[in-house]
């Protein structure tokens, strides 16, 4: 299925968030990721100027939003619902990694509408609304600190999703620029920088062929690393070149 | 190498940031990565209230931070630098998926320190900025929206190198609660409730075994999805002996 279809079937459903700040940055999070559906289960304060700042230019997924009284109600007409959860519930279904969760998730979207809920910023989710849900993700956290804020787990799971709908290789944005490539010096050419560089050297004192020692293995390493293009070569051997000329050694013309 | 001690390794750096709370944000999303070396370079404001608000209980990592007037002393003593970037720059280094771009930087971080380097939110990293880096990863985002908050951007990028340094499965806190496992039910116990329910189907009516159709093969597909356990079966064929009961069928005492 088309990835952008498969991420416009993705609820984000908020349960009772606190902070408007985290409900804009959770909106900015979502549309980041190609994510639009944004679901408010009872949310302390809603609309609020603070939840616009925060979404920047992704206000229009706040002004679009689907609030309810109850967390069945955001999941009505949906087949399938994750709940991020830090802990294991008794009896609550098994908990997750990330990536493979996600891939549960999208797969289930691919027969129709799926939902990852997330709980209150203090409190998490209730039993009640994890047994809503049938699937549990976890984000692996730190043990020492799991501190994790809300939008920014949302951004993580939409990250997550995006990556899994685009199987790992979601396009980049590359402006008309491309990395710059260049010709590869052939062997010859590099060969012929070594011949030059050791010429140099030799004139200079700096080498001595008597003693040669480990020198030239050493440069060919560098070099040999560093893949030279044939440009560079010409610029190398020119500027041998031109401490030949001020030496003496070079070709008179 | 140990997984905590790769992620101690690895400095993250923000170039010029103008929002004191993106700084806070920034320390709490690394805090909870188990990132913690935390490098400014000519932050607008700083210290400031609100980055500590934003980091809550990460205010180590912002009274631990280094505070540099250029990107160059940040790097000091770092073998491999990494740069986000949205776009390839012209010469720049080529630009990574997040995936395989932080794969390069842990096994970098094997040998010795290495950096993440983050851009001013509106501007990004200035081309010269760019050229201290070794590498350049972006995150992949929606081409009709690609404005990723600097925390949010932190976030993922700190959350790839924790899975990448624990190989994909960061231990998760269990809080010694773990699924609940009960034992499946047996191929016996379960054509012993499909027997149960056919019977009692039939006695209702709701069956007529002169025309079957295709109510029993539905209700073994239900069943057979749900993988059911010894007690679900239990408590199925308690529910369709009650009924017997009520309505005469059941074994009399």
């Amino acid at each position: 299925m088309n990835p952008e279809l498969l991420l416009s079937r993705i609820r984000v459903v908020l349960c009772r968030p606190s902070h408007p700040g985290n409900i804009g940055a959770a909106a900015r999070a979502m549309k980041t990721m190609g994510l639009s559906r944004l679901y408010l289960v009872a949310p302390k304060q809603f609309p609020d100027p603070e939840a616009d700042t925060r979404a920047t230019g992704a206000v229009d997924l706040l002004q679009q939003a689907t609030v309810t009284g109850t967390l069945s109600e955001a999941l009505a007409g949906s087949r399938f619902a994750m709940a991020l959860s830090a802990r294991q519930r008794d009896l609550g279904p098994e908990i997750g990694q990330p990536r493979e969760s996600v891939g549960r998730l999208l797969a289930e979207a691919e027969q129709g509408e799926v939902a990852l809920v997330f709980g209150n910023e203090t409190m998490g989710l209730s039993n009640e609304e994890i047994f809503h849900c049938q699937a549990a993700v976890t984000i692996p956290t730190n043990p020492d600190f799991s501190s994790l804020n809300l939008g920014a787990a949302v951004q993580v799971l939409c990250y997550e999703c995006r990556m899994t709908a685009f199987s790992g290789k979601p396009p980049v944005a590359s402006q008309g620029v491309t990395a710059f490539v260049a010709p590869a010096a052939s062997h010859e050419e590099v060969e012929g920088l070594y011949a030059h560089l050791e010429a140099v050297m030799t004139e200079t004192g700096f080498f001595n062929p008597e003693q040669p020692g480990r020198l030239l293995p050493k440069l060919r390493r560098l070099f040999g690393r560093s893949r030279l293009e044939r440009d560079e070569v010409n610029i190398l051997r020119g500027i041998l070149a031109s401490t030949q000329i001020k030496t003496g050694h070079g070709r008179k013309g």
